[in-house]
């Protein structure tokens, strides 16, 4: 069963090699799958076919729905809604079925505990929910989801500006070098003197979504043109030997543990 | 249309009050609620209806399904299965079409980066399913991963012992004083002398995993009973001005940064 899902997986992602040489036989392939998904949603783990039918989105328009979402779901669901709200339009199933509002909770680093920022966790299940996990065959989720954590860390951010904003005042930028709220934030608020329940620190996360929705399509649709490759260089089990941002005197500035090692 | 939701998301927790003056009426409200979710199952955000429908499940043989899916979908994912395979059986949709093997890039704190445990993130996730986002009206979902997170965090862990361990070693328990993969496991690693990648360390995760989901049932079951009272104390941002856990020293060793504060 899981080798059949693979197969189907691979026989998509296959699909751009095949436009140069036969352009029919890919729009059958491309067909077959369609009917094959279309017919599954009706049973147990139908949703669980990847990849989900993606459209290419306009990154600017995705950051704008962002960018207002924010102020009504925060970032997490803000992210997801941006590109699931359009796919609900252009595909329509599997994302009219996911609940998108549940995911709230991501708000603050889930329920204000500064963990991963909202809308990092936003656009991992946005990559992984279209993509589909590494155990189904595609590793381009993951891969998207690392490359995502390591461009936020290192952006300077806000970096998108919305059409309308609702903060007239010119917001400072600020790089987490970390893909927590708590960092993230934390500098932000530093370095501008703003508040946490202030304006212009909701309207730069608001700003920091939209930027993240805007990267994320961006990512998505080169993975859709079969041009996307990986970039991060994050491996902290190989390197260090635990999971982890790669900066690690950022928290250990008093010196840091070694963890047991495997003998090599 | 959100006031109706709200509405009709609280009329369905009032239940338990009126269990004792007539469990007939309290019979009849479900039985409407049932319906209405089922009809609005064909439209556009219908599985955005709170909360979804809830059968108590046994705390002891999810975790047992959480231990044995880890070693299948690792963390997340794991916490996610042994809840929602369960309702597949007992209730059926919405929980059939959500794709709960999409999370498994929650694995190692999210592909790796020791961010939030894959298993409280997972935890949130069933948690904020199923009773959904505060902004529908109810707060439980909320309450309940706050919950969850100060309780992993004071834990001695794993507490869950599976009946068929994959590990025959006695494992050392530790407490994490964070949510955080990197300090949860990194603790762990440090006090039994086990790597990352040995069968040891992965037991160990198995078994936290089943412990949260564990706790998870109980809190749910609590809830679906009108028995579930908030317990947690975790305040950051009245008590630092900032998202974060509420250790500060944990990581400010150093020295802890003063925010930006609202003047009062």
């Amino acid at each position: 069963m899981k080798n059949d899902e693979n197969m189907e997986s691979k026989g998509v992602s296959r699909r751009q090699m095949m436009i140069g040489t036969g352009a029919l036989a890919a729009s059958v392939a491309m067909v077959q799958f369609g009917g094959l998904l279309k017919s599954a949603e009706a049973k147990d783990g139908s949703t669980e076919k990847w990849p989900w039918p993606y459209e290419k989105l306009d990154p600017a328009k995705t950051a704008e729905i962002a960018y207002e979402e924010w102020y009504r779901v925060f970032c997490g669901a803000a992210v997801i809604n941006s590109v699931f709200s359009q796919l609900r339009e252009k595909v329509g199933e599997p994302y009219k079925s996911f609940p998108t509002d549940a995911f709230v909770f991501l708000e603050g680093g889930m329920v204000g505990w500064g963990t991963v920022c909202g809308s990092n966790a936003g656009a991992a299940i946005v990559a992984n929910t279209i993509i589909g996990p590494r155990i189904a065959g595609g590793k381009e989720g993951h891969l998207i989801t690392d490359d995502m954590f390591q461009w936020y860390s290192e952006a300077s951010m806000p970096i998108f500006a919305p059409k309308k904003p609702k903060v007239a005042t010119t917001l400072v930028k600020t790089t987490s070098e970390s893909p927590l709220c708590h960092v993230s934030v934390g500098k932000w608020m530093k370095a501008s003197g703003y508040h946490i329940g202030s304006p212009e620190r909701k309207d730069r996360c608001a700003r920091v979504a939209a930027s993240v929705a805007y990267h994320l399509v961006e990512l998505l649709n080169d993975w859709k043109d079969g041009k996307y490759v990986a970039t991060g260089t994050h491996s902290p089990v190989k390197d260090f030997g635990i999971t982890a941002q790669m900066n690690c005197m950022e928290c250990h500035a008093g010196g840091v543990p070694t963890p047991p090692m495997a003998k090599k």
